[in-house]
Formats: C-alpha cells, sequence, structure tokens
C-alpha cells in the first residue's frame, strides 16, 4: 500500500541547514526558536571554512557537495546559511527538495523596511564581488541606492569572540565611516556571522537604521512557506537537533551550544562527517 | 649508459615549497633572495585556507596531500612554509625527497640568539596547541622558559594588508601585553604570515627583543645543506619561479607578486591546480 507523501499535511523529515562554520548557527538559532518542534540538521564545513575569500567557483562545488550530504540525510528543506554560498546556488529545488538562499528574504525585507530607499549591504569579499543583493534589492526597489562594503575582519573577529569590544568598534568605524555620511537607513548585515558583532556596527550608524539580520529573514521566509503548505510540519512530537562538521572543532561545539542554549533546551548530537 | 644522479655535483630541479596561502611567500622571498639561481615552485593551498584553525588530522592530510602534488612536479627538496603544517609533518625524507620543516631551523635559531633564555613563540590556534616549538626549543636549552601565545587575528590583519597600522599595532598590544612582563629577549614570529605585521610586533616589544622570522631561519638552515652537499645547486643558468594555487585568487597574485619583486625580477608563471 504506497501513500502519496505530498498528500499528508505532516512531515516529519528534518529541516537540513549549510554554512562553512559558526555564522550559520545565527539562522539556526532563528529557526529553532521560531520552529521548536522541527527536527533540524546543521553541516559546518569547517575543514575548508571560510568561503568569503575563495572563488566563485570552488564556493558553487563546496555549497553541491553541502546539498549533497544533507539530501543523503533525507531532509524536507535545504537551508544555504552562509551568504557567499548563497551567492552560487542559484537553483530553488535540488533533487526535488526546496532550497532557500540567506539573500532572497533578506533583500526583501531590507526593500520591505527602508523608506528613503538608500541601503547599505555588508558582507565578505565575494559577496561583494558577486553583486546578488543588490540585484534583488533591486528588483524590488528599481530606483533604490545600494552602496557595499567588504569587511574581511568582522569574521575573524566575531570567530575570536571579541563581541561589542572597543578593537571591534574600532575596525566598524573603519570600514564603515564613509557609509555614516550616504544617509543610509537599512543595513544589511549580508553574512551570517555579522549579527555576533551587531552591537560594534549598531555603534556607527546609531539607533535608527534597521539592521537586516538574515535568520531573522529567513524565519519569515520558513514561517510562510509553513503557512502555505508549500513544507510541512513535523508532527511526531521528536525533536531532535544535529550538527555535522567537517573538521572537529572543540571551539565550534562549545561556542554553537552556547549560542543555542537560549532559545533550546534540545541536547545537540556533534558528528563529524565527510561531505567529498 | 645509465649515471648515478646522487654523484653528480648539480640538480636542475626546483625546490617546492608549501603554505596554506599567503604567508609562506615571507618564507619564499627568503630564499629567492639567498639563492638566486634556484629553481622554485610554491603550492598554495587556498581553496582550503587557512589551517590554523584546523584540527590536527586535517591539516595532517591536506600536508601529505601537497607534498605528493609537489613530489609529482619533480622537485629536489620539499620546504613546508606553514607553521601549522609543519606541527604535522614528521619525516625527513618523504618518497627519499628530504623535508624541511620551519620549526626546527627556527628553533634552533631562537635557541641560539636567547641570552636569558626567556623566550616567547608566537603562533596560531592550532601550532600552540601542538607545542611543537616548545618541545623543540626545549631539546637545544633544557633550562630555557618558554612562553606561548595564539594570535588568531594576525593572519587576517596581514591579508587585509594592514601592515604597520594602529588597529594592529592595538591588537598586538592587546595580544602581547602579558609577554611584554615576563623580560623575554627572544621572540618566534611562528606562523609565516607574521613577518609582514613585524612593526607592530616590533613596537610592543621594543628593538632589544631578537624577533625570529622562519624564513631567515629556513634560509640558513638550506645553505648549510647546499654546503654540506645535501642537496645540490642549479647549474642550468636557466631560473624560473612557478606559484600554483588550488583556488583562482587576484588578490594573492597581486600581493605575492609585490611582496618578491624587491628580491628577485625573474618573471613569476601563476597556475591553477588540483591536489585531491
Amino acid at each position: 500500500m504506497s501513500e502519496d507523501l505530498s498528500s499528508k499535511n505532516h512531515d516529519d523529515r528534518a529541516i537540513g541547514v549549510f554554512d562553512s562554520g559558526i555564522g550559520g548557527i545565527t539562522v539556526l538559532r532563528e529557526l529553532v526558536k521560531n520552529f521548536p518542534n522541527e527536527n533540524f540538521i546543521y553541516l559546518g564545513d569547517t575543514a575548508r571554512l571560510p568561503y568569503g575569500s575563495k572563488s566563485a567557483e570552488t564556493v558553487r562545488n563546496y555549497s553541491v557537495q553541502n546539498m549533497k550530504f544533507l539530501m543523503s540525510r533525507n531532509v524536507k528543506a535545504l537551508i544555504v546559511a552562509c551568504n557567499t554560498a548563497s551567492t552560487q546556488v542559484f537553483e530553488d529545488h535540488f533533487e526535488k527538495c526546496p532550497v532557500y538562499n540567506v539573500i532572497g528574504p533578506g533583500a526583501a525585507l531590507a526593500a520591505a523596511k527602508t523608506k528613503n530607499k538608500k541601503i547599505a549591504v555588508l558582507a565578505t569579499r565575494a559577496a561583494i564581488k558577486a553583486g546578488s543583493y543588490t540585484q534583488k534589492i533591486l528588483a524590488h526597489l528599481p530606483d533604490a541606492e545600494v552602496f557595499t562594503q567588504a569587511c574581511p575582519l568582522f569574521v575573524p573577529l566575531a570567530e575570536e569572540g571579541w563581541h561589542d569590544d572597543p578593537i571591534t568598534n574600532l575596525i566598524a568605524f573603519r570600514y564603515l565611516q564613509n557609509l555614516k555620511s550616504a544617509d543610509i537607513d537599512t543595513v544589511v548585515l549580508g553574512c551570517t556571522h555579522y549579527p555576533l558583532i551587531r552591537t560594534s556596527i549598531e555603534k556607527v550608524f546609531g539607533p535608527h537604521v534597521h539592521l537586516i539580520d538574515s535568520g531573522v529573514a529567513m524565519a519569515q521566509q520558513i514561517g510562510e512557506d509553513f503557512n502555505s503548505g508549500k513544507i510541512k510540519p513535523n508532527q511526531s512530537g521528536n525533536v531532535a537537533i544535529t550538527i555535522a562538521l567537517t573538521d572537529t572543532s572543540e571551539h565550534f561545539e562549545a561556542l554553537s551550544a552556547q549560542l543555542l542554549a537560549p532559545v533550546s533546551s534540545v541536547q545537540i548530537t556533534f558528528e563529524t562527517v565527510s561531505v567529498i
């Protein structure tokens, strides 16, 4: 007796999420907070991180390997929780599974929030070079002015744990001072690491500028797709969170557990995996 | 008519050098400066950089792949121009080719230079954890006091090009202030990136402290082995420098050409290669 899975109104498979490293945990955190009954498997490609300084072709190859790995774990949705990878994932389905990249929801939210249509995008060198945010924002708001700034030191500062630190404030000011004079009202945190040093970025722009967090934008998009039935909820009552890493890292395990603790009491299972 | 290669007093094959990225160019620069008649092939594993935050096992796997690649290019010596990789390369020959890692010569030079036997080692988190410098320095000077400090932001600062910059000075002071009070007279720059931000490190310690540069120590070791006949010089009169990268990077090509220009007018050939 076969049954048409798509006709069911529930789907107990996990949601798959990947990033090069710790940054995507800020997206996972928002998803876990908003969808506490879902199963998640997170892949951190820590053996090859970071992606933000690598070529488009290499980032594409790594992303496809990561998606294949998550498909082998039977996920119901694929979330690209890395902005650099998102610039090289063009499909909306991969082997019939819906794919979400962080740029679409982030660009849509920025376009919805701005009043004066002056938007800044902060990202890695690779993501800025790809130009995806500018294209997507202009698709929503053709007369917007989009300013971009690569901030290569933000990722290592976030990973070093120098959050809300005088040195991070100084570096934020160095990168962002020219944008300040451009009368921007909305800033896209175009790298999933950046919410970790949000306080330093806020100090430069002041309280009246909207900061767009990829995780918040993604959770909003996923919520809409649960409502429309595009993806179906887990109703098994069993919830698991698995974090799979391509390289072992005690530093990563401790930091991700610390970031997830405020939003979930589910025990995290850590695994070391190969995706090649 | 066969000829015994080892009885020749010349060897026109290239010297192979590898690092995860740009740091090893500071070693290549010293080698090119000291041995202008030699051929060099440099491998930068830019598709997987950096190594300093990765596990010992992963760094070992990557290093062996890199050495196999260089052997396929028929080199006469293998130089591990990355301190993190050097902590995981234990052999002194690989497929009969002599292997040089930067830790041995750096530790020997530090032990020779210190007067008060108080030595500091600055390196990546992975290299400090491996403990190789401390072991090798103590093998030379059993009663030395060796202090260690991981400096994770030095690599991205060097790659960002913020050399002799007020922010780099501040970060150097943050990492090194505790060492200053320990009356150290010798500091090992235990990462091949660190000579790029040498000025900031010097500003913290002052002019009377010896800074040990891996490239200088390595050139000294290679010079001794040319003299002893362990490796034989190129006498063909033809000199080539090849830089092979596992990921394309215009930023890397420009920066390495700029670092080598003061020591050599040989045209550099760039290639993109796979080592897997």
